[in-house]
Formats: structure tokens, C-alpha cells, sequence
């Protein structure tokens, strides 16, 4: 845990410069807009530990995996996240020497993201050894208004210095990846441009083809006259150009960076020179005001809907804001292509970019802060992979058109580097599945299932129906060799929350074709033919949803996580020396693996996503059973638990389980924001609150709002889509209420009491 | 399937060049002395695919694991074995163009390995382009008299052939394992040396610091005229010289070339230059003649009672030869520091040195053919390790001097790549008691239980008492998350054969300890201080004993190879289609875990070692039920299956299976001989015949015979090491001779009928 940001409703403040913290703050401070960003690297040189990086969506590397012994079936390669151009750099000598805050003491030093704005401010003065004093500020933004164009202002003011100041512009792309497993730069040079008033830099990924190319204008003006460039180098993957200045007291630089930065995903590689530079000159008629001016309109746009506010209580509140920031900086929906990496645009770790993060938990958040088109895109990204998670199940023996997705992906190919993971932890499946089913309970549109939805399903429901098999000793349909959500198991048998999963995927396939069947004869026509489906698959389904195992212990009255979990020796994480904490960094993973301890929600997550199956009570003796071995090493974990805990009126553990969610990267909860923020679990934090604090829910088709006000806090209002509709709910210490803001009349549940809006 | 190689009771011959098959035979023509060894690569130039391949015993490399993410209690290194100098080089060329027979075509192409005399030679008729005809002829042989001894012979005679050839023996160092995880090389330059007489080179490994250093002393002749050098080379890591000679119709060219090699692990690299060079002079004092006969006479001594005599069958003969050669050829037991690699001196794979192959395989072969002090040596290997052993099962969590024994280790430490077996596939812990057992049943030998065997079953039993867990729902203890010798399953509970060796242990410890208290009560004093040993334990490991889970199936009277195990889709492997086989090339991992198909022996192990626990009822009724099921895909699996279906009487099954582990490498079934020879598993070979064919078991303390004549055999002999004794078995078509040839007088069992020798 650390403590050094000031708590703050919209900023995240860093007073006085934290080195030993350096990394973990370059992750916090963190900038993107979709389809690209970077960690919050210092502008100048800093030759302290950094983790210099710069991401481009959807532009990935694969990089051979790593195994001991390679088996059939095993993944080739791993889709890494791919650290590309520097283009934020200005190396900034003072009277010859290099600003380097590792090297140099600064006073006054403050780094302010302001969250609102989507803005990243930083100030400090510096007495250089020469007299006097220099006040640096540094401003940057990757707009949000336009996501080819980021742009820099770089103040120096003199108070009593005289003396020479020398600035260097650059683009930079001769850069690693941290993570490569086998030391290789991913990377080749393609071009450098450079004149009087334009610089350019491209490299192409190997293997991929993927074209990257920067291009900066820079602008230096001194007591506003223009200062011209001294001389300018070209060098293999870099570009720079250099401003000398003699700089008298009062006197003030500005240096003014426009970058613009495109990537063959939409940019043609042939076109890229013309393109960036057409850009590039636009956005300098337009000015860095004006371009900051339209990325905080832009920015306006998303909190009018995304924000929650919370009253009473300013470290929720901050807490709940930075998630919801850096989603929407991770992702805009505006390109099916793309999803939500693990890291975002903060790290490298985890590689690849889609895990079932997307589905149990972004989406319910972009379903609620935004248009349905949003998560839409989501689901469509998964439409798209569809013929490859065909491959990837054929590549392990199954047939038929049967779907497996993959544990992580880029491009639809499964790209982690674990059996026990790739092979195994498959209830991943099911998540695409109930993704379908949430946007189409909260969005009404099931359009979608007609435009490659139901296809996604039949794959999946295929999948499932070949994945169990029969055991005579249980007279039931079983499901080995499985790894749950909780993956500190590791290829157990009737794991409950897949078997669950399973045939309830297998009951809405059956479902939805009957439905369609009966109302869009004709897309199921197509459907059909496009899935070569047989008929009798739905008695095949059927067959296996009416005799699925369930692992149960009927002296408890619980669902058993997995055959033989009482075999374990049984005991409440509590128990447990604090020294052993976190046990995955403390025990080795043959204790975790026999150990009763779970790392994140496993059958309780089964009840979470299928909540009117059960009842109250069930779920209670399955919290009360299943939440104190659960330690919750997953920043996936707390969240659900938290929902779980306020419908079950436990509003201790569902705050203290908010607030680790909330704050995980903030507080460095876990000791790795270092490597990158938890983006995908940030979605998290916004449905503890709207779906556990306010209570919300669809049951039987109508929106239930049930809300119950945290400990310490005064109120809290949001806004949710639900429906075509926009519903504000506000909810404070002895009142909820829910207004339509937008859309048709709707009845909701307040609390079981009807209101129509 | 292979079948290129003729049969002959003592030779392995290729006739013609089946260049399509050349690193298969490059494995099949070892050679090696125990000390080092090679793969029957050519002296010359060849151009073709190979895998050059020089070993030395005990000299490794701890290269840096590969996997996908790291966790807590992972091996850190996977030790190597590492390819060395290569000393056989000769390099010939004909008019200037190199001997090379990837480019040229050769006529009477011949090569022997003759297992008898330990010697591999090789001849054909090449026609160079200017006329006439050259016959060559290589012989070599790795001394087995003196293990720091190799020599080579070449024969150029000239049948009308008149032009110039030249000769350039060389010592090369600069060489790379082909299996390096990261592309390193792993050996650094340490010195050349080269005058008229006398050339060496020396390198040292990187990190474990091993010095190998080789000399040779070349000698040509013609028609008995010495030919002097006309030049020579030094180069980093490489020495060469060169000899030019012209060369008329009726002449013949003779090259010898002596080396001796030596190793830090037996001379310290500050003496190596002068021991070398001292050594190699001694070698050309007795001459090439004399060093070649004092090696078939060690040869000699070691199939005076190694040897099993095979009437009526010659591909049975020659399997049997080849296995046992290849055995001594890796393992001579003159060092108890050096232990069995899986491919010995052939080839890389698998890396490492030991497994538990050495305990279950190759210490009753050893037993069984040699003075006791060879298996002595190969359990005192573990006992050196007994400190590694606890330290590596103190970095999984174990503590108070428990102890477990690594998968594949050569100095003690784990280095496999594999969680799934690392940490799971524990029951090779349980082959080390099991060794011990075997050797004092089979020795009388009870002193090594004083001398550090007591210490070892301590230290195992130690880990078995806290590696159970009491599970409250089965109210037995169970063992939870390990691999069975089927490696075609991970991670499973309560795997029967590692249960019932783990009970075993304990009990063995508890008897082994009330044994010693009562005999050997100073000794006792020693080990139990040594140990830290509490009268405590005792209790705990009895209360484990007493109440060990294993699982069953009461209708079919049968143990379960794991709980859940009938959960599987049960089917015969004779089901699978022909297309699907191996299924580990053909089938997904996942796949292959989810079947009921069985690697090896995995029960019917556990049956096997405790013969005398089950009555033949109750292993027919085991062996029906698993054998189907079993596909056979590692090379420790038939021998295994031979031996038990011997004892069912079941000949055509145990012929099956012993043609299949005899020739495994020979008629190359799995299609890989090309990585190198499965040596441990040969021990096998020998098991199928003697403790199957032959029938010999132990019982009550007593020997017991009981031969079956395989059909097709007319009938075979062999010696056997028995309490110091030895006695050899003859088995005709009606009759079982067994004579004393050496110790004092016993009674043994013959088809149980006392009889006294």
C-alpha cells in the first residue's frame, strides 16, 4: 500500500516528487485516447528506473511462446502488446547540462492529472547552478476529439536566470519490449523525414506488417517571438531537431509539440507520409488552444454520463472517477478491431489484449455509461474471431464447427502460454455467451443475435456439448479437466461454475433458436446454412442440459467448487499468518494448488451472473461457505464480492471489498501498479457500485433498484442506460430517487415498490 | 517402424549407406566408456543432416528454464548435458575435393558395430573422378581398459587410384547443444596447444566451471613409411594439422589417431596439460594394437556375466546384446557421482541425467549383472544428494528435514521444466526406498542402511507423512494433486500406485527403524541425531499407514488409477484407428489428459514392485482391466507389461511386449532414435527376460524361479549376482537348469520345487 497522492474529487496529485515511487506514478499518470497512449514518462531524460512506454491499439507482435516442453495443441505464439515510438521526448539542457530529475533537485515540484479535463499538468522550479531560478510546466493530452493527435506545452520561465537553454525536440523509435521473451526487437525502420518544419518517423512490425508512423511540428517562441531551429539530426528510427536559446530574467519559453500519430489499422502504409503531414498541418492552424479546447469538450461528453458522483466521502469518490477515466482512455468503441487489454495503454504484462475481463466486466460497464453501439462493438469483436475459435477448438480435436475462444487474444488465435490455462480454463466460453444474453437484457436490441450473436452461441453451445461426456459411474454428462475462474485449481473435474455455465449456454442456444425459429424465419434460414446446423443438435443439447452434473455437498446444502474440494483441508483465509500473505507471492504453487484458499470468485461468481436462479438464503450459505477462503489475488475478485455482500445487506465487507477495488492502483493495493494499471477490473469498481450499492438488476425484464448507502457516505447519483433510456438514479441517505432523462416511460422496482419514470 | 539393419547375434550391421536414416544410426552406433562417449558421427566431412554429438560424464550445464510465467518453487535451471569437443575429426581429401558421402556416391558400403569386442567399423570403395578405385576403412573404439582412452584408425588403400590425398585429424571445441533453450553456447575458451607430436584444446563450461580438455597424437603411414606433417593450425578452439600425401596404385595410407580426454571432474584443469600429454605418450608406447586388445579384454570380463544367451531367435539375441552394450557402454559404477542419463551418451534430449529410471530400471540390472558395489554406487548418487533433496522440498513448503527427490536432476537440484511434474510427479520419491529394498533382497546387504540408506527412507518418509492430508468427508488421508507414472494424467487426487508407495515408505521406515534400534544401537545414536530424528514421528507416520485412502472400484474389485477415474469415457486402445497412434503425436494435449489411455504402467507398476502383496487373481483381474487401456507411449512401459503378463501366463502378450522394448531403438518404433537411444529403458529389456521369461522373483527372503519359454525361442541363459553369489539359469524347451558358478551353497525355488545349489 502507498500513500503519497493527495485525495482530490476530479485530480490525482502528486506534491513533491515521489523517485521511489517513479513507476508506479508513471503508471497512474497514464494518458490514451483509444487508439493510442503512453505511461506517464517524464518528457525530458530521466535516468532513474523508468519503464518507458508508448502503445498503439490493435498493433501487436508474436512473439514465440515460452514453454518447457511443447505439446500438441499448445499455443505457438504470444500476441504481445508492443512498446512503440517515443513521442513525447524534448531533451531540455540548461547552460549545457541535461534536466534530469534523477540527477537534479527541484522545489516546488507538482504533477496534477486532472481527470475532468483529461490533462496532465506538471510544475517545479529548478535553481540552475549558474544563479537565479527556472519554472518549468509541462502540459500534454492525447486528444479525445481527434485520436490521431496528441500535443505537448513545455513553459520555461526565468526569475533572475541568465544563461543558455538548449531544446530537443525528438521521435524516437528505436525501442524494446520489457517482455520479449527471447530478447528480439520487434520492430524494423521503414523511413525518417525531416525540414524546416516537420519531422517524421515510421517502423513496420516484424512478422505482422503493422506500420506505425509519428510526426511532430514543433514551436518555440520566446516573449512571443519565434525562435528558429539551430540544427536538426537524422538518425536510424529517430528524428530531432534543436533549439538554442539565451534566455534573460522575466523571460518565458514556450515550447509548443503537435504530434500526430498513425497506424496502418487506418492509415494505408503508402499514405502515411501525406497523410501525417496534411494532419499535422491543420492541427497547427488550429493551435494547441483550440485542440485542448476540443479535447475537453470532448471529455465533457463522456462524464455527462459516465460519472458517479459520491458525496461525503472524497477517497470513493477519486477512487471510482480514476477508474472510469482510464477506461474510457483505454477504450472508446469506436472500432469492433479493438478491446481492453489488461494493461491498456499503462504496461506491457499479460500481453495480448482480450481475456473474459471484456465480457463480465467491461461490458456491463460500457452497457451502462454509454450507447448500446458501444458494447456492441464489443460483442462484434468477438463475432469477427469467430472462424478462429472455430480453428482453435478444431486444433484440439473437436469438430464440427464447435467454437472455442481464447484465454487472450489480439487477433482471435489463443495466445497464452499455459496449458492448464488455454486448454482448460474454457468457462471463458460461457462469457461470451451471457454477454449476449446481459446486452440484450439491458439493451432490449436482439437484432444482434440475427446479425452473428446466435452464430457466436450455436459455436459455443457446440463446443460445450462435445467438451462433457458421459460417465457411467454418475449416470450424469461430466466435464474434466477444467481450470475455474479461481486459478489456483488447476485441471479439476465438474468444476461448478463452468458445468453451470455450460448448460446454461447450451438452454439459451436452444432457447434463442427456438425464438428465431418463430420470429425471423429467414435469418434463420441463413443462419443455418451458414453453421451447416443439424437439427438434431438441439436434442443433443437438450439431452445434456436436463442431466448435468453438479459437484454438491448436500450435509452443507452447497454447490462443491469442483469434485473432491472437501477432500481439502478446509480453513478461512484469517487463519493465515499475515507473513504468508499474498500466498502467490509467499507459498509455492504447489501449496496454492492444494491449498483450500481461492483466488477470486468461482461459484460465487456462477451466482453473481445468475443471480435470479437463486435465492437469498441460497446465496448466503454459499457467501458464508465460500468467501472466507477466498483471498481475493485477483484484482477480479473483489468486486463481485462486493455486489454479493450488498444484496446480502453485509455492507462492512461490501465497503471494505469497494474499497479495494476502487483503489487498487491508486494505493498500489497489490505492490505491481509498477507493471501498469488493472484497467479490465476498473470496470469492476463501477459495478460494485451500480450493481451492488444501487442495487441494480434485471429480473423477469425489468430494471430493479434496490440501493444501500455505504458506511461514511452522504449520497451518490449516477446515471444508467438502460433500454433506450437514460435513468438517473440519486441516492442519498434516506432517499433513492430515479428520473428519466432521456427516452419512453418506462416501471421500474424501487425497492420491490413499481415507479414509473 | 525401421527395418534397414541386418540381424547377427553379436553385430549390428548396415549394408549400403541409408543416408535417409543417418541419425538414426548415428544414435544406434554409439560408443562410450562409461566416462565419455559419442554418437557414431564420421570422422569426415559430412555435409548431410546430423547431429554431431561428443558427451562427458558428469559435465553439465545449468541452462535457464523455459516457461510460460514463473511462479514460486519452479526450477530456476534445467541442467544439460552438454555437447563437448569434437575429437574424432578427420577431415580426407581426394585431389584437393573433400571425402564427403552427403556429395559422393560409395560402393560397398559396410558398417559393424561389434558388440563383442566393443568396436565399430566401417568400410566402402569410393572411385575418385581421375581413376582408379580407394577403399577406406575406420575403425574406433572409447577404451573401456582406460576411460581417458579413445582411438581411431583409418585405412585409404589404392587400387589404381595414383593423385594426392591429404588428412587433417583435428580437436574442435566450438560447439553448441542443439537443444539451448536460449541459443548460448556454453563452453568459453580456455587454451590450444600444438607441436610436431602433441595437440590439445581446452574449454570451460560458463557458471558450473567444468574443464574438459582433449589430446590427440596423429601417425600416418605409408607402406609402413612414417609421413611427416606439412602443416598445422591453431585456431580459437581448434587445432588441426595436416598431412599431404601422393599416393599410388597397390599403396595403402594408415592414420591413427590416439586421444585421451579428460575431465575436471578427475583431473584439475592445472594438470590436465601435463597428465594429458603424459597419458597420450603412454598410449603411443603401447600402440594402437595393444590398446585395442586390452579394451576387448574389459569387454570380455563384463559379457562373462552380463550376457543373456538367446537360442532360436537372432532378432531376440541381437536386442537383448544391443541393450545390454549400450548400458555399460553409459554406466560402468566405477563413480558414485555420475548416474544414467536417459539417452547416455547419444543425444540431448530430456537434458539432465537422472530420473527415476535409474531406480526402477536400472539398479536391478545392475544387481543382477555385477558386483553389488555398482548398485551400492548408483544408491549412494541419491544419498550425496540427500541435502539438495531437502532443500528442494523445503522451497515447496515442507520443512523438519523432509525430503524429495527431483524428477530429473545431475547435481542434486530440480531441472525439469514442469510444474505438472515437478512438483506432482512425486512417486519417483517412493523408487528410492523402493531401490534400497531391492537392494538389500537382492544383495543381503543390510550395511548400507547404516551407511546413509536409513538416512534417505527418513527423509522420504518425512515428506509422505506431511504431503497427506486428513480429508474430514473420506475420514482417511489422502494425497491430493500429484501425476502418476502416467503421465498421461496431471494433477490428480489420490493417485493409487503414488498412495500405495507412499504408505509403503512409511511402513518400510518404521520397520527399517525397529530393525536398527534392536541391531545396531550405536549406529541408531548416529542417523537420529544426524536427522534431528523425534520418537514422535513414528506414531504419525503410523497413523498415516493405518488409514491411507486409496481409491476402488468394489464391483470391479479393482483399484483406481485416481479418484474420478471412471468418470472417463472407458475404451479398449485396440479402438483407436490406426491413424490416431502415437496419440501423443497425433492427439491434443487436452485431449490426451481427458482420455482413459494410459502412457505406462501406472497400477500395474505398483502391482509389479509389490509382487508379493497381491495373489495372481487379484493382478489378473488388474491387468485385464488396465492393459487395454494402456497405449504403451513411453519407453518403460512394455518391460513392465512383459514381466506381469509372463507371470498370467499370457506368452503371446509378453512377447509383444518384450519385441517391442528389446528393439525399440533398433527397428526405431517411437521414430525418434535420431534424438539418441533410450538407455534407462533398455535396463527393461533385460528385466522383461529375467524377472519375466525367467520368472525370478524374491520371496520371503528367498529366490524363486519359474521360467516360460517364448514361443519361437529355443531356448536362453544368463547369469545372476545373488547374495553373493552367482548362479546361472539355462532354460531349454522342457527344462531349467540352474547351476552355483560362484559363493557359497543356497536353496532357491525352481517353478516351486526346492532345489538345493
Amino acid at each position: 500500500m502507498k500513500h503519497y497522492l493527495a485525495h482530490h474529487p476530479w485530480q490525482i496529485i502528486e506534491e513533491d516528487f515521489h523517485r521511489e515511487h517513479h513507476e508506479v506514478s508513471e503508471s497512474i499518470y497514464s494518458l490514451g485516447n483509444g487508439r493510442f497512449g503512453l505511461r506517464g514518462n517524464f518528457e525530458e531524460e530521466f535516468t532513474g528506473k523508468t519503464l518507458r512506454g508508448s502503445y498503439f491499439a490493435g498493433v501487436y507482435y508474436p512473439d514465440l511462446t515460452r514453454v518447457g516442453w511443447w505439446k500438441n495443441g499448445y499455443p505457438e505464439y504470444f500476441a504481445k502488446v508492443l512498446n512503440a515510438v517515443n513521442w513525447i521526448g524534448v531533451n531540455i539542457f540548461i547552460d549545457g547540462e541535461s534536466l534530469d530529475l534523477e540527477k537534479m533537485q527541484v522545489s516546488n515540484f507538482r504533477r496534477i492529472l486532472d481527470m475532468q479535463l483529461g490533462l496532465l499538468t506538471r510544475t517545479f522550479d529548478m535553481h540552475p547552478p549558474s544563479g537565479g531560478l527556472l519554472s518549468f510546466r509541462f502540459e500534454r493530452f492525447c486528444s479525445m476529439d481527434d485520436p490521431d493527435t496528441a500535443a505537448i506545452q513545455i513553459s520555461i520561465k526565468s526569475n533572475g536566470y541568465h544563461g543558455k537553454i538548449t531544446l530537443e525536440p525528438y521521435l524516437d523509435f528505436d525501442v524494446y519490449n520489457k517482455d520479449s521473451n527471447y530478447g528480439d526487437q520487434f520492430w524494423e525502420r521503414v523511413t525518417e523525414e525531416q525540414d524546416d518544419t516537420f519531422s517524421m518517423v515510421s517502423a513496420i512490425t516484424k512478422k505482422t506488417q503493422f506500420t506505425v508512423s509519428s510526426f511532430m511540428q514543433t514551436n518555440v517562441v520566446v516573449n512571443k517571438h519565434e525562435i528558429k531551429i539551430a540544427s536538426s539530426d537524422v538518425s536510424p528510427m529517430k528524428v530531432s531537431r534543436l533549439y538554442k536559446i539565451d534566455i534573460k530574467n522575466n523571460e518565458e519559453i514556450i515550447l509548443e509539440k503537435t504530434v500526430v500519430n498513425l497506424s496502418s489499422l487506418y492509415v494505408h502504409p503508402d499514405h502515411q507520409s501525406d497523410e501525417g503531414r496534411k494532419k499535422l498541418e491543420e492541427n497547427v492552424v488550429t493551435g494547441y488552444a483550440a485542440l485542448k479546447h476540443n479535447h475537453r469538450k470532448a471529455w465533457q461528453r463522456i462524464w455527462e454520463y459516465a460519472d458517479i458522483a459520491i458525496e461525503g466521502n472524497v477517497m470513493a469518490q477519486q477512487g471510482i472517477r480514476f477508474n472510469i477515466f482510464q477506461l474510457w482512455q483505454t477504450y472508446t468503441g469506436a472500432d469492433a478491431r479493438l478491446n481492453i487489454g489488461p494493461k491498456g495503454f499503462t504496461g506491457e504484462k499479460y500481453g495480448g489484449s482480450t481475456y473474459w475481463d471484456t465480457e463480465a466486466y467491461c461490458i456491463p460497464f460500457y452497457l451502462g455509461t454509454a450507447d448500446s453501439h458501444i458494447a456492441r462493438n464489443l460483442l462484434v469483436y468477438r463475432y469477427l474471431h469467430l472462424p478462429k475459435a472455430i480453428e482453435n477448438a478444431a486444433k484440439l480435436g473437436f469438430k464440427d464447427g464447435a467454437a472455442l475462444y481464447p484465454m487472450v487474444t489480439i487477433n482471435g488465435e489463443e495466445c497464452h502460454n499455459e496449458w492448464e490455462i488455454t486448454f482448460e480454463e474454457i468457462h471463458r466460453n460461457g462469457a461470451m455467451v451471457y454477454a449476449i444474453y446481459d446486452y440484450i437484457r439491458y439493451t432490449g436490441d436482439t437484432e444482434y443475435l440475427l446479425e452473428g450473436g446466435l452464430e457466436v452461441i450455436i459455436g459455443i453451445a457446440r463446443f460445450w456439448s462435445q467438451r462433457v461426456n458421459f460417465s457411467h459411474d454418475k449416470q450424469a454428462w461430466v466435464m474434466l479437466g477444467v481450470t475455474g475462474p479461481n486459478e489456483y485449481e488447476n485441471n479439476v473435474n465438474n468444476n461448478f461454475y463452468t458445468n453451470y455455465i455450460a448448460r446454461w449456454c447450451m438452454e439459451y442456444a436452444v432457447e434463442q433458436i427456438a425464438w428465431i425459429k418463430k420470429e425471423h424465419v429467414d435469418a434463420w434460414t441463413k443462419i443455418k446454412e451458414a453453421t451447416d446446423f443439424d437439427e438434431n443438435e438441439l436434442a443433443q443439447w437438450t439431452e445434456r442440459t436436463t442431466n448435468m452434473y453438479l459437484p454438491r455437498d448436500e450435509s452443507r446444502n452447497v454447490y462443491l467448487q469442483q469434485d473432491g474440494f472437501l477432500d481439502k483441508d478446509l480453513m478461512s483465509a484469517d487463519q493465515l499468518p499475515a507473513e504468508d500473505r499474498p500466498i502467490n507471492q509467499k507459498w509455492s504453487w504447489d501449496r496454492i494448488l492444494r491449498s483450500c484458499f481461492i483466488k477470486q470468485a468461482d461459484v460465487l461468481q456462477g451466482l453473481y451472473f445468475f443471480e435470479d436462479h437463486f435465492d437469498e438464503e441460497t446465496l448466503r450459505r454459499h457467501f458464508d461457505f465460500y468467501e472466507p477462503m477466498t483471498v481475493h489475488e485477483s484484482s477480479l475478485s473483489p468486486c463481485v464480492h462486493a455486489i454479493l455482500a450488498s444484496r446480502l445487506g453485509k455492507t462492512e465487507k461490501a465497503n471494505e471489498m469497494y474499497l479495494r477495488t476502487s483503489r487498487l492502483d491508486l494505493d498500489d493495493y497489490n505492490n505491481d501498479t509498477e507493471d501498469g494499471l488493472h484497467i479490465t477490473s476498473m470496470a469492476g469498481t463501477w459495478m460494485s457500485v451500480v450493481r451492488g450499492f444501487a442495487g441494480t438488476q434485471v429480473k423477469d425484464g425489468q430494471l430493479c433498484v434496490a440501493p444501500v448507502l455505504p458506511a461514511g457516505w452522504e449520497g451518490f447519483a449516477f446515471k444508467m442506460h438502460y433500454r433506450g433510456r437514460i435513468i438517473g438514479i440519486s441516492v442519498g441517505k434516506d432517499n433513492c430517487e430515479a428520473n428519466l432523462l432521456a427516452g419512453e416511460p418506462i416501471e421500474i422496482l424501487v425497492y420491490n415498490e413499481r415507479r414509473q419514470l
